[in-house]
């Protein structure tokens, strides 16, 4: 991976993207579970939110570096997105504008793209979700931007908070959105499966009145650590 | 109510609940009313929303003080939990971490809860919804908790800036969430009533194209405050 | 338009109100493609939100300066509404209560108002809803407010962050609130009819894959802008 | 207590300050120091920041109940001050309006006051410095107030997240706000006593190089938690 | 004044300054009696803080609208400040990068500038400084900018909340920022000089004891509004 | 470097520092003139703040992924630490506890360490002060931490969103704190210097009176762009 001295500026055109059969695998699971099932790392920070009620995404990234208020590399970054990659953009500083909108968003959905996970604003998002083009983003602002000044594309990347090379999984939902790195996708979705088979069971018993507290055996660890029940 | 120098650690099991007459009162009315019935008081920060549309609670207060990134009070409180109760969380410091998912509201909901209201993150929310267990909090964030720091159940609490004891009257709608103290939910709910009955005959006036104005005979008031009309 | 000096305590009766055909022109158009057409200015701040799903507003402004935790002058401002306006709200000071209900909405609905802006709080939102009186706030809140100071109607305010004169057209959908001032309404709408024009065209270009990149001719900008491809 | 139904509009005459032996001991301490030889417990959020530097303050507590943009209680509390005592003010909502300057500042003076804790904003700072009257706020700000509705002096509040009962030690200094009830200052005062007579030995243990791993003997309990070391 | 459909892209050269005499009398006061003097109004938010203690600024007001990212207009601007004034830039959407610092600092303090209000970051701090050049902004940051997209210069803007003109008189001191509109400087002036005579007389009779209470007689109105004393 | 799957409850102990005399060259230059010889990235957050006035920090990373609440891998970093150190702490989700306080200080400082650079609070500032051991942070917080749960030193962080790999660079002044890499940090030391090297002479140059439209020659682009001059 290039060093920062020279990562603004390139779009690297040759990534590794995730095993396909690994983020179909991923996209059965949730956010929360795809988080735990690695060990609770991942995790954007919760201002990512959906544009629409609804909004679901699971893809191999295709990373952005944006300038303020600049989406040139919006453009760059249409030209290398694959069927079932997921546009990840974050700004080499704090800036809600609005990065994208419903001509993006058709250019990248002619491309395959499964929807966009941006640092910053959207706009037109009346249109995007007559388009059903999901997106994950901090704010939404009509306000527009220029193109003037380079980024990269598919550099590693900080997005929310969550280092994001190109070719990674990222799933996004209700929940938020998680990071996968391409790596070990089918090791997390295998994970996840197994995590899931244990809700199911437990959600019958929860259901049924047992306790947390009996379930897990937590009462003797309560105790030792000195839980005092007051009448 | 036990002083702060011990207030960690322990499980209050004998709370006075408020009287379940004036519970299922205040429940037909809205939040803003019931504030405002109240005297202006009671209200918890405009931050606190609604995880799905359509959210409402009303109950009695089993109230939880949590650990940052721990949820294992929430476990505790469970046992606590009688039907029509409302589970109301705080944490001893800022933290947006998903303390609680579908396991735990299956688990609460076994109990009769009718719902949570807590000053920090929850996850699963699509299941919560589908569930229609209504939560009430600060944030939505995948992150997962662990279970180490005692807490306490059912120790007078601040969330979200409101004081809460366990028993207290929890209302909440897609206004906000107030706090009725056990001891005056009673003449609250009369109070809210009242207020109420006068709201009808009201919106039928201004619907009419009487002014507020007028109305609340405002014209003299606003002269003498130095009102001036310019043409 | 009056100094600071003694910009309190002033009711504007006569305000010169954009022109009809150009308010009806411009409801026609999203704020995104108005505030392109206007030459990026005019925006609120992305805080400033729908409180409920759909909502959009567009209508000749009757501005209000409020004191805070004070809704006195929107009861002075219901007189001065005519059919087709808007209200514009701001505040002295940044404040959150909720400051319009179910009952000033009820007042201005019957004037024949189009809906409110506010840099500030609304409550009874399920009531909004259901009477369709669209409201974009930076909060929902059920804090009641009193009615004790003077603040101004139709003077020129900041309404987070923009410049509201009396009679400007103010729109706002999901992308969030444009303000056109009256002189270059007709100007505005033209412009944005022109804009939206071209915007159908490009949507099928871009659906059909052809890139901005290509498009818009971007290739050699980005060249001298020194874009590297590596691969 | 009274309850919220009629909270408002009060001023007990009567509180009970914490025992002054105990102040005096407390103020010896850092508020670090105190919250924790407390369990922890009551400290206000890091908002509150003192308005210059050095600024420190111990001594017991005159609640104020504030409204938005209106400091009336400010005056009515004045009469209450005691030599020792520190006014601490909440607001019912959030407002960073400047509820206090030189002029307050002189008069709680010459009352005794030792300070201001204000969940909300100061003015004249530099006057207040001069002065040396320290106020811990969580703005500042030139904003003025007014004089026309009632809050309370000497309830229960909550500032800052922190509940505070009048005659409660609050301490602040340059870590934050912490608030003793009055029942159990001596108690707290002593155990922060012991905390820091233990301080000052580990300084010299850790100074001389002794690492924190081998002194708490945490190695062990690394281990079992599963911490790897990877050359 | 320029309608916005064509405000960007404008350096307006023929500005109208306050008179010399009432910028000079303004700048005896401070901000808190400046703004208590015209009404409680013209205040910019409490999130503009001086760069270093001790900041103060008096001057009229070159006013700059930004883009994000970019600071090209600061250069323009320079060009059209005269001894005596204040540079005050906005920008066209929130953003905090460094838009200014030691090299811009020196131009304009080459020119006579007193200072620099802006709603955005700053940069070279600690050479400004020692400079003596006093800044108020909203953030400090490293973060530099471009020179690719017009603002303009001399237009009316919106700084931190506040309609700022041309010529308008600045005041920046530790309690906030202040704009007097040019026409009514002298006006001000005189209310702050009248004002403050008024302070001083205040000051000792509240160091003797006086309360605002009866110094103010506001027994009668608290006792009115329903004030309860409670023993 | 290790990949998420298992990135908690590691250790790495053996690093590749940047090379001391590129270190000690970075040293001499602040942060934005590193930034900007780096091509404007590396920056963290404006966020971070001194704690106190006059802190400045430069060294090779020591990197530690704290969880929230919670400060066990202080600790552990502490061994880690060598002469010329910097310890940069990133927390699993956003949390202002006070992580580190005067002890961890001491032992810090016994092992060589240059300062503390953390996305978290910190508390006994004002020992820490005394103590000269320079820290940069978010927030200061009197709120402790406990020791219960594994995270991880010396892994790649993302710290206020900048990432920080174990023997980078990481200056801090004022201005804000910017990250190096280790492998370029010689590269940028020079470029730095370069820069730097030019400013000292355009101080000059403007303090003279040249303006930056013409030593940089922007008129001519301006007039491109569309400037115009009004009189």
């Amino acid at each position: 991976m290039s060093t920062p001295m020279n990562n603004l500026g390139i779009v690297n055109r040759k990534i590794v993207r995730a095993d396909k059969a690994a983020v179909e695998k991923l996209s059965r699971f949730g956010v929360a579970t795809i988080h735990e099932a690695m060990g609770r790392v991942g995790l954007m920070k919760p201002c990512m939110r959906p544009i629409y009620s609804g909004a679901k995404i699971c893809g191999t990234a295709v990373t952005i570096l944006l300038q303020p208020g600049d989406n040139w590399m919006m453009h760059v970054a249409a030209e290398q997105l694959q069927p079932g990659d997921v546009a990840v953009a974050a700004c080499t500083t704090d800036n809600e504008d609005g990065f994208f909108g419903d001509l993006l968003a058709t250019s990248f959905q002619a491309r395959g793209a499964m929807g966009l996970i941006i640092d910053a604003g959207v706009r037109d998002v009346a249109d995007l979700e007559k388009m059903g083009f999901p997106v994950f983003s901090k704010a939404i602002h009509a306000k527009g931007t220029i193109k003037a000044t380079l980024g990269s594309v598919n550099i590693q990347i900080v997005c929310a908070g969550a280092i994001v090379n190109p070719g990674d999984v990222v799933i996004a939902d209700v929940d938020g959105v998680v990071v996968v790195p391409a790596a070990i996708a089918q090791q997390v979705a295998d994970a996840a499966e197994k995590r899931e088979s244990f809700e199911g069971d437990k959600r019958a018993i929860f259901a049924s009145g047992v306790l947390g507290l009996d379930y897990y055996k937590m009462r003797e660890g309560l105790e030792k650590a000195g839980l005092r029940y007051v009448d």
